[in-house]
């Protein structure tokens, strides 16, 4: 009877919080999105109802109505029902939009933040968001409108906030996005780095400049930093995602502080 | 001989990251701030050296170049060093300069992405950074410097800009950050919210304007989050946090998926 809205973070399992892990395991029903990894949604138990609206048998993705009256269902018929969305639930993951659906109509929900690709992707490939004398801040924006015609957003300010800018599902109109700033007055030369799958075996950086942004091909999902930060020889580290790495099992993991 | 910058997260030791618990107890050494909370700390082995460079045993606060060079001390002689960072280590944490100074010295980094308090302390009072139609992108600072003399940030594009705006460490400074933002051209009806010690049994929820912030004084730690998002009647629901929370144990938590 509680529908948890869950982060499932980048995308290296690892990167998912110990309660997201714990909800997966106990949970009747999990309605995830398309972008939730493989070996996340093998967390699932065997027993549980398992739904990606993504893609229905069809092709077709669900739309955010369908989605709502599915998670109402669920969340009357079942104890515990996850909403399992890539990154973290309030991060432009339409979760806002659950929580009142699901509220209006009865039904508990609990939030469980996620690790945000927002975050996550740049420092995957070694980009902080915000660094010492360049970088005091930083702005999280998709660019699902053309920001050419774009009115929700100050797109001028946008170009002078002095901040790190960190563009999610850009990869269609990352060319837009590169001439809009320009136009605003931030200069061709401003470093970009292009993080596609973060924290994957796939994970690939490029790196780029605001003026040539969109001349090669952005591939989905790509998170696109902006700024600064995302020079080259700031820093060059690597995120080493779970496949990659010796692992401990679950067995060695501390149990005292949560009992 | 490897580093772990490790992201703790808001508070609650549930919304650590898998691979962050695991590095807890497989640790020779860990390097902690001071903001991290005890639960956390109880996850460090019993055998690992524990040190707090948020406090000294004469009550004083370790400067950065301490801190560096502790880490470069340790990295090199133990397999395993953890530098834990509340939220996540590359938001305000200075985990880049960590990350250039073991660089330098030639010792391997490695970055664990975290759950930023940035995100989950407004999600953690049902404050969704960002929401269809309300609010198309957020905005995350400091008020380590006085808003008025600031010239690292275009506060006056910041006013302008329409993201959500989320302060951190803003506590002693959010009557002048009210004050620049209005100067700026932010409305003064502009609602805000105000969470302290978020995602804990400790947690507290304030909801105020631009207009009034700060003429209550604002408690450490707290997350403020400026803009239309923070309105009351959004959304109310409240994070709970684990020690309200009936648990399950570790060894009901999947393991197939991390063979």
């Amino acid at each position: 009877m509680t529908v948890y809205l869950v982060g499932a973070g980048p995308g290296d399992p690892d990167l998912l919080t110990l309660r997201a892990a714990r909800l997966l395991g106990d949970a009747d029903v999990v309605i995830h999105d398309r972008l939730v990894s493989a070996a996340i949604l093998d967390l699932i138990s065997p027993w549980a109802i398992s739904i990606n609206v993504g893609k229905d048998p069809n092709g077709h993705r669900a739309t955010q109505s369908q989605i709502n009256e599915l998670l109402i269902a669920h969340g009357r018929d079942h104890a515990t029902v996850v909403r399992l969305k890539g990154g973290d639930p309030f991060v432009f993951g339409r979760g806002g939009e659950e929580a009142l659906a699901l509220r209006a109509n009865g039904i508990a929900v609990e939030v469980v933040p996620g690790v945000s690709s927002a975050i996550a992707a740049p420092a995957a490939a070694g980009v902080p968001v915000t660094h010492r004398n360049v970088s005091s801040g930083f702005t999280v924006i998709t660019a699902h409108q053309d920001p050419a015609n774009d009115r929700r957003l100050n797109w001028d300010a946008l170009a002078q906030l002095g901040t790190t800018l960190v563009v999610l599902m850009g990869a269609a109109r990352a060319s837009a996005v590169g001439d809009r700033l320009q136009a605003g007055g931030m200069v061709p030369r401003t470093p970009v780095a292009i993080i596609t799958a973060a924290t994957t075996a796939e994970q690939r950086v490029a790196r780029t400049t605001l003026g040539k942004l969109g001349a090669t091909p952005v591939a989905n999902p790509s998170v696109i930093v902006i700024g600064d930060v995302a020079d080259d020889d700031l820093l060059s580290m690597a995120y080493q995602p779970l496949s990659q790495q010796p692992l401990t099992s679950f067995d060695e993991l501390p149990t005292g502080a949560f009992a």
